[in-house]
């Protein structure tokens, strides 16, 4: 590890902190709440970041793909850890455990919360918390790269930093300059998080309301300012928000090419034609279930509309809940459960394993049964017309066994010490990696997390985390080859 | 495909299977029952395998990987479908699926039963189930090999019929012949069954329960002659059964070297220690688990010997119980399921995915973490102290992936299928996937599988079949390339 160049990232990443943290004292002054919660911890992170950004020399700048991930890593926890202290203040008090777990399902855009009764909070901690959102989900990195002044020319360098944050099997960059290429990414997420502000205020949300929505809408984080999410809100507000969570379940490079006017090559792309079939069928067969089961009394509409809300919320691990959906039969669960895996496209700012990532593993399937007949042949695999490096191949389906894993140890840990029914345990931790929100059982849309024990609430937030970083840059915290000088 | 080629295969292995028939028949008569079930369908073999062998020329005959695939793929299908005869016969008059189901169970030692009353069978057909499972237990390609007369040069070319039947990442020769190492094979295999129908006889168990739970104990298999498998024997019965579980979950080339006399080779294998190590963690873990919480009123050994019994039969995936596990709490319940997905050695009778695949698997994992620092780095996995090749490492990864597929879409469509709670659902799929017997909750160790709809039973049977074979051979079957001509 080059020690120096982290710490100096670090450091950089303290000041963002610092900025972002203004947001909500802001908000905090605008409706008379205290902004202390805010302000003490951006005063800690100038500090410390000031003092990490003391030392060096040009050249030791430098960062390698481990660095990379390693800056990552523990530039997420660090941000968690500051945003964990407004959760601590008076009027909430909550324990640093419960600020953390809520700080960490923040920034990861998961969206369970230890807070039973939301709609009791200060207005600024609730802005605090779909802001912590919305950075989170397009990176906290990314924005730190967005903000790099034009004239560095050694920003290729930090190419490091977004392959290890940005979600998805391989990280393409829309222009040729990184920067730039995080300016495009932020630009459009800023103006589609303001389209879905105004398009709300239609109906009948106020604007703080919009906004928070809005914020964790588009970093499909899920985050509410009502105890039961979306359910009492219009059909109209229920659509606008649907809509909006698919839009940003898709590859922001699909919306760069639309811009361009290239919508043929926007629209033949492989992984956004299967999100739309698995949206199409699941919404189909959960609809289905649910309005022979259980709503057949109400109009179509009901059952559809709720249907595609749910679909919609968790194959882009949003994890709004526009109903109860804890007492539906066994075939949505299941159907929900194997959602919150898929996740949507990769390249978006929603969790789970990613589309792509799935039809890279089953293509690789398919030719693993031609290799039977052809033992000796070289054979590729496409996507989207291209070949696939058996690199990415090789990483991808190491990284779904190691997602497996990790799901199923921490699972059980989670059930063994709390004693706990396993759909609870398991659905937890499912909602947890994947970046969700809400499970199923005692963990569904209309509880809340508070109830589970220290440590389960720790393996939750390693889930979380490792969940949004895709694993790699949290678990190489914990080998020792991180820690070895220039390795 | 060589079509010539598989269809002579399958004509001898209908000879072998008539063979087999004759056993129960002789148990038949000697308890004076009727040997017609059993000579019906010994007959139709006969017949069928004369009119299967008529054809081909000498240079016919060969097979290639593909057709290894094919031929094992359908023998096994061929084979459950006469051995499902006997039940369809009077008294029992099964359905055609449910014998069906009863016999797939069997040949791929899964041991899960639609019967609900097993003490009400007759003798003749408790005897078949339990031959069953120790033919299909060391395979039924591998039994023709061990007939292979001496003289036949060209064995090697069988050389794919044993590795699409034998289970594990890959198959050593124990000795340079292929027959000869077919035939040493079933040599232990008949020897240790043997030793153990003597230990039990020094219980209480009589000739016919030490017969029938020895052929069920050394294939894994599990089929009782009781309705509560081996509740209601004495604890001496239950340690012997553990430890021949135990003993056959082992990898066979072990006890060949141990024969030879190389002791320190034979515990340095790296599989065998982890399978121990498994062992004790788990019967330590989940006996600790159930004395606390139900036992503890009963002596310390209650709790141990249970617990043993209960690891060392899911990880062998035996699956017979010797009390009622359904009623264990949450953590006994979730690790006895990944014991299920376990398994025990390659190259024993266990099913699951076997610890040596898992050890790769993780191997590989830390190789992944590896990468991230030296990309460009030849790291290489070692087991046993021998590099691994990169396409076993290829092979392992695809089956893992493959096997989870099929699980979770088999769980999913039971569970829509029958609206079955998702317990019952997806623990009586593991439980069909690893052939291991028993399930939780509606299918647990006290119930039947008699309740699922004829489609469920069609999904269990496939991945009875899928499970055992690894998957391959009868995905093969699915894809159009195997049916191309030499290709």
């Amino acid at each position: 590890m080059r020690l120096k160049s982290v710490i100096f990232v670090l450091g950089k990443i303290l000041f963002a902190v610092a900025i972002i943290l203004l947001l909500p004292a802001v908000c905090a002054l605008i409706y008379k709440e205290s902004p202390l919660p805010f302000l003490a911890p951006a005063a800690i992170s100038l500090v410390l970041g000031f003092l990490l950004t003391l030392n060096p020399k040009k050249e030791d700048r430098s960062l390698f793909a481990k660095d990379g991930f390693i800056c990552v890593g523990f530039a997420w926890i660090l941000v968690s850890l500051i945003g964990a202290v407004p959760f601590m203040f008076e009027p909430l008090g909550a324990s640093f455990i419960d600020a953390f777990f809520e700080s960490v399902s923040g920034f990861t855009t998961t969206g369970s919360s230890i807070f039973s009764d939301v709609e009791s909070l200060p207005k600024s901690i609730l802005f605090w918390r779909s802001l912590s959102q919305w950075v989170g989900g397009m990176g906290v990195l990314v924005f730190l790269l967005a903000l790099m002044p034009k004239s560095d020319n050694k920003q290729s360098r930090y190419m490091h930093l977004m392959r290890a944050e940005v979600p998805g099997p391989s990280v393409d960059k829309i222009v040729p300059k990184l920067a730039d290429t995080a300016r495009v990414m932020y630009a459009m997420y800023i103006a589609l998080t303001l389209a879905e502000i105004i398009v709300l205020l239609f109906g009948e949300m106020n604007l703080f309301e919009a906004i928070n929505h809005s914020l964790a809408t588009a970093s499909t984080g899920g985050f509410g300012v009502k105890n039961d999410s979306l359910a009492s809100y219009s059909a109209y507000s229920q659509y606008v928000v649907t809509i909006f969570m698919l839009i940003f379940g898709t590859n922001f490079n699909i919306f760069y090419l639309i811009l361009l006017g290239q919508f043929v090559k926007a629209f033949k792309n492989e992984e956004l034609r299967t999100y739309l079939c698995i949206l199409a069928v699941a919404t189909t067969l959960i609809g289905a279930n649910i309005f022979l089961n259980l709503y057949s009394e109400n109009p179509l509409e009901y059952s559809f509309r709720h249907a595609l809300f749910q679909v919609a919320s968790i194959i882009t691990t949003s994890g709004f809940s526009s109903i109860d959906f804890n007492v539906w039969p066994s075939l949505s669960h299941v159907l929900l459960v194997l959602l919150m895996f898929s996740g949507a496209c990769a390249g978006s700012t929603s969790g789970g394993i990613k589309i792509s990532r799935i039809m890279l593993l089953t293509k690789n399937g398919k030719r693993e049964i031609k290799y039977i007949s052809q033992p000796k042949a070289v054979i590729s695999v496409k996507l989207n017309g291209k070949t696939v490096d058996n690199d990415i191949i090789r990483g991808a389906t190491s990284f779904i066994i190691m997602y497996g894993t990790l799901f199923v140890i921490s699972a059980i840990l989670m059930t063994a010490i709390d004693g706990i029914d396993p759909i609870t345990g398991f659905t937890s931790v499912a909602t947890s990696i994947n970046n969700v929100g809400p499970g199923l059982g005692d963990a569904g849309p209309a509880e809340n997390f508070g109830f589970y024990s220290v440590w389960s609430k720790l393996i939750l937030c390693f889930n979380m985390l490792a969940g949004r970083l895709e694993l790699f840059p949290i678990l190489i915290l914990l080998s020792p080859t991180a820690y070895k000088k220039h390795a």
